[in-house]
């Protein structure tokens, strides 16, 4: 049974809805107060048609308010579904109008990696807060950019780490923390699937910068390094690469190691060509915990040496986005800005760079 | 809930001997005509007291003939509980003369690592067939010496590699053969807990020759071997050392890769100071499997693409000896040869190698 990208990281969101409805948390005060952020989304492919759209009528604060794509017949589709006005539809080249439009706070930037910068900027300059998927950019000079920027227009900037969020994740984060087990020795992650679509950007390197570990690979860069709750200092890396064809301008397959100075080691994977790989464990000197599946957009399972983990399955970028409104209503700080993109860009420039040279990289 | 060595891997053994018993399987015959097979125990640590000995009251070929101990008391309470000959306890002085006693046909070797090659030839030399505990030896120069005395001498020489005899795992060998999820692309296998008593000589360069990576990274070594079916080309490797103190002498935590011919890669972990590793997983681009607990004695659970598994879980010891004196009787090699041994040790010498210069190593 293939699984391609959509269907594996969609495991078992269905009626997860109903459970944050239900609950509403910070959420309910501000909206009694009538605040509420409005999100534009920039990039109408399968994760906005498919996850955030529909997660924006189970937020608490944050609602639709606009859209960007290059596609009008999609636009149209979102004014008839989502009941957004026809002036709220954008094109990449009229979204610096969104300066006019006040009903809009934020731009969630979801076009291809590469496009991010650019998009986030205009947004910046129009005023719009700043919501980036992951990888923040096609490169770490680009995301210094886009923070540059975003500083000197004054909003706030965030990137779309809605593990961060997820309250699996956050409780093995907190094990480590609160030192459950003892220091943090070994941590495995690995996220992979078996690419569809030959055609698709992301197996364009001018849109999506890189492959497997570009798109997937950084959840396992990002698991390591909020798990330690440390930068990396050394990468060593190793790639393989079994359809040169498909994968002629991309990565198809990376493993890697993080050493943290602590002393804990990352062993990481991806792959756009291989099944199951969806996991994070960590392995203390006295005990552990794992999460499998661990990056789904619902349905994670896991649990630790005290045993298994029971916690609520909330829409994960319905809870991110109330985040990033929250943020915005209270003029703070999002857990996760726009450095958290910027250091993991680095750490993925690493990897690539250990592959190229064929040694490990160390960082500063 | 601390584990150590012995608990961790002894998982769930208890009742598994009955159905053993109770299956009997090619040994039945052998055992009909009469024909049994005589093995002594050489090295009386916990392995050779808690599970060989009691294995070879649940073999149907294999019995027990003998025991060589540095230790009398130990060969004392073999005597009593075992119901051996007082004469066939030998030390490793006396060993030698196990060539006088026509009741042993082979020596099983569990002695510490570096300490195999002595004790295998002095078997060797006695005209018994050897059967090797891994890591097979020290060194692979030690395992061509022991391969090089075993064919001089005319005995067979195999390796304790209880594994490939499992049921778990040869379906996991079979699911790659067979292509059932088409090839595979890569492999995850880390085996490590918490080691105790800081003197044993596991932690003894002289005599472990290495620690986490001799001692249980040798299985992920083994299972990237026998998965993909091919040798592997290329090592890239990291060490983690937390405790420079308990481990000044041996390896505390590795990471590996292993690249294989096909584009294939191993992605590997091992540890004496993490807990909850203990599992492999093969990943190809249709599907994939994974075993969790993967290497404990027993109590293995795993399942693939198609469904978990449901598998006996036999005495992998009784197994393994049993088939050892099947090779005998029918005068074949085993499936687990020296050769496989001498493989596996220079993979294991690559990783320390990569270590060392801090670069990829080739394998010719």
């Amino acid at each position: 049974m293939l699984q391609n990208r959509r269907s594996f990281l969609r495991t078992a969101t269905a009626g997860v809805g109903a459970t944050l409805l239900g609950r509403r948390p910070a959420s309910a005060a501000a909206r009694s107060l009538g605040k509420t952020v409005g999100f534009a989304i920039a990039g109408l492919g399968s994760l906005s048609m498919n996850q955030l759209l529909p997660a924006l009528r189970r937020t608490g604060i944050a609602r639709l308010a606009g859209v960007v794509t290059g596609t009008p017949g999609k636009g149209r589709r979102v004014v008839d579904e989502y009941g957004i006005p026809p002036d709220a539809v954008y094109s990449y080249d009229t979204m610096h109008r969104m300066a006019d439009n006040a009903d809009i706070d934020a731009v969630y930037v979801v076009t291809p990696n590469v496009l991010h910068l650019e998009h986030a900027v205009a947004a910046a300059r129009a005023g719009k807060h700043v919501l980036c998927e992951k990888p923040m950019a096609g490169s770490s000079d680009d995301c210094e950019t886009m923070i540059r920027e975003c500083g000197d227009a004054g909003v706030k900037l965030a990137i779309g780490y809605r593990c961060q969020f997820e309250p699996h994740h956050r409780e093995c984060i907190r094990i480590v923390r609160d030192g459950d087990f003892g220091p943090l020795k070994l941590v495995e992650a690995g996220l992979g699937f078996t690419i569809g679509d030959p055609a698709q950007w992301r197996l364009r390197r001018d849109l999506a910068g890189g492959g497997a570990l570009m798109d997937v690979g950084v959840y396992a860069v990002q698991t390591c390094r909020y798990l330690t709750g440390e930068e990396p200092v050394r990468i060593t890396a190793t790639e393989a690469k079994t359809d040169p064809v498909k994968f002629a301008e991309v990565d198809e397959t990376v493993a890697w190691h993080m050493e943290f100075p602590s002393g804990a080691v990352g062993s990481c994977t991806c792959s756009y060509n291989a099944q199951g790989l969806n996991r994070l464990a960590g392995h203390c000197a006295g005990g552990g915990f794992t999460l499998d599946p661990a990056y789904s957009y619902g349905g994670l399972q896991g649990g630790s040496s005290h045993g298994r983990f029971d916690f609520d399955q909330p829409d994960q970028f319905a809870v991110q986005m109330d985040d990033f409104a929250r943020c915005i209503l209270e003029d703070r700080e999002s857990i996760v800005p726009g450095d958290e993109g910027l250091r993991d860009l680095r750490v993925l420039e690493a990897i690539y760079e250990s592959i190229r040279a064929g040694r490990p990289v160390d960082l500063k």
